[in-house]
């Protein structure tokens, strides 16, 4: 279904850039996301660096950024490979050259299972199945293109979402799989709970991670117990990660959204041995109008997602109060902070957005700034990639 | 700032189709995003017929669909021109024939301006201000192509966003536009409020626009009183034309949803009069997970917009519970809804978004769609066309 649509020229492809390298922030053009390129060095280090000394693989979510250069830069600092959720997406990063993609996700029907099958001519690729009909057509693909797919269980520790729930389950998708063994390869078992990453107090989150290991245990267990492999366990994202790192029974963690952060993660309240993170994804907006104490600013729905809640500004005295299609509106906190830090038509501010990957996934271009110059201009490759 | 980023290269442009003309809706790529053409044609047929039998002008808002094949049905259907609310959108919708845009927005900057004044070369072009120094700036950028750019006064009838508050301030800037009377063309005052178009009872929405008709005629009163012309007042949505269009002070009506819908619209209490618009946007996803009453949808929060509310299923016996970054969760209302229409893996959905105007812009084609076979496939033209 990879169609080219001769048929349908769209009059335009991809919005021209807001910016140039060299230029101050200042001059960037209006709604603009920008990044922060000390504060990303600084989550990567900070991240790249805990999880080495917990002796773990590290697999960074690349659906929070879908970004190359992001993503290459995450695997100069000791990344093994990037997770993807759609096989559009694993197929713009293998193109640019990552090696080893883990699509963490069930892929359905039989073109995207060939997609994937083709992809694994290329790099290292795996996905999750939690039903039979997963694996039957993913082996079906992979004998198509006489290639081995990477395939791991997927288990639901407490999202309500996708995965097996019991170690019966998990065993007759690994017959499944081992059944077909000329064409799969059983890696492991993927466990993720994007609920946990958001529970506001450490001891919530380290009970939530507990209850985890002890059902992934009894999977491991048993898949062992029946002669499977497992060598891979792998999830726990930017709110969890070293409690999966600690738990003794993952072996990788995935987290996506360390490396931009939004205002849902940094409202976490951290464990005392946390390193905090900084804020490295910016909206950049001007303000259009302004009136009583209001700011409304040239970016809106499409410009920030909200379902996570609205966005911060940065700006002392003034808070977002909506966000709409097209305006986020500002109102001062006081008449006082009005007077002290006016806003007026032309002035611009910068904003927390409130969900990070939803957020970069409306934007086709990031703007990578240092010391309020732009350093460069990152495409976001995978933007739209939904299937 | 309209540059080319030529050192920045982009994997990947613009997603593949997920679909070609004369496929059957059974073999379209998901998730994806349809347009029911029986539907877009009867709410055109409603909507325009009944602007025409008011006497008014119809403008569209583009910014509802931002594709060009919808904008061109809409203009082949007696409106007038369309409206935009970026300077990006307009850029699209001019260089693809459309001959009057409106930007029902404040242009703040010199290098927009330049673009606003370099477009009203090719097409009837005009912006709305409401401070004395979107005046000054959209003369000089006018001044400096020896263009003329109509420019409208917006007026806050409730909104709390953008616009003067009273017959005081459209004066002086009425003052303001006239003395650049070589490059600037009063065409007359811009009055729309997005929070009316929601109200649920149509008494709301009826005292709503009664209300903002009695500032607006006091408004028009004094700019006519002080000699200034008024030729168009313009405003007005999917949830409130009607009441605009008896108003007696609006020329000229703009909604935008009403050729798409969304659940959002579809909540409104119709007034006895007013005949029901049909949902012609439709999200397709496919299941990928199902499990104790439970099916996984293969699209998000990059699919579906949650900004007024989850999309809603049309399938009797389930709903939608909850909208993760990739994924849609459904659930059996019932144990028997479950055992009488299930979902298994490879299911296919269709989905009413909550919101159009930003679930189209999540998408890069709308797949149009007769009687269950794909006719034609529209880019999304203005996707991401954010500044």
């Amino acid at each position: 279904m990879h169609l080219s649509a001769l048929d349908a020229v769209p009059y335009f492809d991809r919005p021209s850039a807001p910016a140039e390298p060299g230029m101050p922030l200042a001059a960037v053009d209006t709604p603009a996301l920008l990044l922060d390129l000390a504060a990303m060095e600084h989550n990567i280090a900070v991240v790249h660096g805990a999880v080495h000394d917990m002796n773990l693989a590290l697999r960074p979510h690349a659906k929070a950024h879908k970004c190359v250069e992001l993503a290459l830069r995450q695997l100069q600092a000791g990344a093994v490979g990037i997770c993807c959720q759609k096989v559009g997406e694993a197929e713009i990063f293998v193109r640019a050259g990552v090696p080893d993609v883990l699509i963490t996700n069930q892929v359905v029907g039989a073109e995207k299972c060939r997609r994937v099958a083709q992809l694994a001519l290329q790099a290292r690729v795996a996905v999750c199945v939690d039903h039979p009909d997963h694996v039957r057509d993913i082996a079906e693909a992979a004998r198509g293109q006489h290639v081995r797919v990477d395939v791991l269980i997927e288990v639901d520790i407490g999202q309500g979402r996708c995965g097996v729930a019991n170690a019966a389950q998990a065993l007759g998708l690994a017959r499944a799989i081992t059944a077909h063994g000329d064409n799969l390869t059983l890696r492991g078992v993927h466990a993720f709970s994007g609920r946990a990453q958001h529970l506001r107090q450490p001891r919530q989150r380290e009970q939530d991670v507990a209850q985890a290991s002890v059902l992934l245990n009894e999977i491991v267990g048993a898949l062992h117990a029946a002669g499977h492999t497992c060598a891979t366990v792998t999830g726990g994202g930017t709110g969890t990660y070293t409690l999966e790192g600690r738990s003794g029974i993952y072996t990788e963690v995935q987290p996506g959204s360390y490396v931009l952060m939004d205002a849902d993660y940094a409202a976490n309240e951290l464990a005392p041995n946390q390193a905090p993170l900084r804020q490295a994804l910016l909206g950049l907006c001007t303000v259009i109008s302004a009136r009583n104490g209001r700011a409304v600013l040239d970016g809106g729905l499409k410009t920030f997602a909200v379902d996570r809640g609205l966005p911060r500004v940065l700006r002392a005295g003034w808070q977002v109060t909506a966000v709409s299609d097209e305006h986020t509106v500002l109102q001062a906190e006081t008449e006082a902070a009005a007077r002290a830090a006016p806003l007026t038509v032309g002035d611009r501010v910068l904003l927390q957005p409130g969900h990070c990957d939803p957020t970069v996934n409306l934007h086709d271009w990031l703007v990578a700034f240092r010391d309020d110059v732009v350093e460069e201009i990152w495409p976001v490759d995978a933007r739209g990639a939904l299937r």
